[in-house]
């Protein structure tokens, strides 16, 4: 199989924790054994979890050998107090960085050496909390490293030298465009803002009558909600439908909530008034919304007016789709999406569109 | 990564070409080197072509030596005086079964000798055209063979046995509910019949006004067609839309068919009638149809009276659905599907759904 095999592999992975990595980019990683055995792909998941190459490096060394998890395990939980019990635990654990990236250090026994990896995006070469991304590879004598994309971030740059200047192969630009669509939103909330429209249909386009998307849709949908600088929604919506938008499927903060509605006079025992910890503002405008994440939730009115109007710089929609059929009229409006990434989601699907 | 991970990606390639093998299955091949690394991922194609195994065994070679390419393409093109360039003109090839099965045997040069293979179904045992796929894994001494679902065709079965017998390690099994989903069309038609409705819509759940699905989806449509003992289609269908119904985007035999209605008072002017060598049946009966590949076309209507009264046998749904959204009525009826397989078919998707 060619590099762009394996990058598909990683920039997928990635597309699966798009946005929720916010303020991060969103990051895949594939590491490949000395003789091209692939022994993992991860990716970045949330800002403060390890990133993406630490997390695919950690679980190679796992799959090279049961004995380093069992001692990961074990130091782990003495350590931190925690009782992880399996790598199926750790795969969705926020793990510490510092601990991780010394563990890698001082046990990875050579077994990476001549290893290669995919990453979407150019290893950090930025000294936080723990030593750059590019420093790994080269500690653990990596004898490649394929990217897709170039960091053009100033702090983090320059991982790719540090990679060449210690006789790593490297090679730039592989599934270019798949790369830097996947790093869009990165891009424009680093620049300004990116904003999002989501939506829930049945695979025959309603929109209405109760509940459309299954519950891990639903589940992912609060994880955005947990990650967001704001919520739009439109003052029918509120009044139609009195939600509480909140985040509790996913155990995570409730977003700040902008109604955008001409008349300010809602019933304030709608739920999403009364959540703790949470601003609502009511306004007709959206310029100047000083938040760099922002997704708006509704159905066809607010949509349609996005979208005829162009009252923002509305690029991507979310759509989760269900399986069903329902009796209802669909949403019908007229515009032509191209798919960025689509997904199965238990018996539904869900994908990432720009708008064409 | 474990044997249900390229277990996946045997069965994902060989729905690709699901129902378009008949009558043979749908069955896909991965194979991994002596140290694990993927070598090809192929499916069986099309009744005649090569079966997934020596294709996949083919293409490992060549992936393992570019020699033996040059090789293959040398000699083929001398003995069956063809011009084939390079890999992609093979893939989508005819290629003769005996002649690739030799060449294989002649120079393999023990290539794979400890490689692993994962096969959806089991390598039949079966002297046809060509000796046994189970054959060619012995002589080529293969480590193990890794395979989902065991083959319960009289004629072809033993290929587990033979395998075995050599010494190769078996574990079947594996993603066994997936294995069998894919088989599912084979074991219907095999004893009786395989229905399935082929529907085409808009993001936003719109069947009619116009082309609806992209070039790829229409022409797939029309690989199945090709195929087909009989392709049903309702009344109002015919007359509203004056199709053709033929298989020229995959210049294929266009199929026989059987136009559901009470009335035969058609316009004979309407094209389906004028196809060469394509029998036309107009009837009010779907019952003793006396064909073994059945597709159904049409739109709400058909669709309705099928699942509403439960006519037929039916009970798998191929959707084409656009990223469009078109102002127009959905497709208004209600019922849940299961996703068995879905898949980017250029800006559109499609998949295979089952009735709940």
């Amino acid at each position: 199989m060619n590099d762009e095999f394996y990058m598909d592999l990683a920039i997928k992975k990635a597309w699966q924790f798009l946005v929720l990595t916010y303020p991060n980019p969103a990051v895949g990683c594939v590491i490949l054994d000395e003789n091209g055995r692939i022994l993992s792909i991860k990716a970045h998941k949330k800002a403060g979890f390890l990133h993406a190459e630490p997390l695919a490096i950690l679980f190679a060394l796992f799959s090279k050998n049961g004995e380093i998890l069992s001692e990961f395990l074990r130091l782990y939980n003495q350590f931190f107090n925690t009782n992880f019990k399996n790598q199926n635990e750790l795969e969705n654990a926020d793990l510490d960085a510092k601990f991780s990236y010394d563990f890698i250090l001082k046990n990875h026994s050579n077994l990476l050496k001549n290893a290669t990896a995919y990453v979407t995006l150019e290893p950090c070469a930025h000294q936080g909390k723990t030593p750059p991304c590019a420093n790994l590879f080269v500690a653990l004598k990596f004898k490649s490293v394929i990217i897709s994309q170039s960091d053009l971030n100033k702090i983090a740059s320059g991982g790719a030298k540090i990679l060449k200047d210690a006789g790593i192969a490297v090679k730039m630009g592989v599934l270019n465009d798949e790369g830097k669509k996947l790093l869009e939103p990165f891009v424009s909330w680093q620049s300004g803002n990116f904003s999002f429209f989501k939506l829930a249909i049945s695979k025959n386009g309603v929109a209405t009558g109760g509940i459309i998307s299954n519950l891990k849709s639903r589940t992912h949908a609060h994880e955005l909600r947990g990650v967001l600088d704001l919520l739009i929604i439109g003052g029918n919506s509120v009044r139609t439908d009195r939600p509480r938008l909140d985040a509790r499927l996913a155990n995570a903060k409730a977003p700040d909530v902008l109604i955008y509605s001409k008349r300010d006079d809602f019933d304030k025992t709608i739920p999403l008034f009364n959540v703790p910890n949470r601003g609502v503002k009511i306004s007709n405008s959206l310029c100047n919304l000083n938040a760099k994440l922002i997704m708006y939730e509704g159905g066809e009115n607010l949509l349609k007016e996005m979208i005829n109007h162009k009252i923002s710089n509305l690029k991507w929609l979310l759509i989760y789709q269900s399986s069903q059929f329902k009796t209802g009229r669909n949403v019908m409006l007229d515009f032509s999406l191209n798919p960025l990434f689509q997904s199965k989601i238990d018996d539904g699907i869900y994908g990432w569109y720009e708008l064409c």
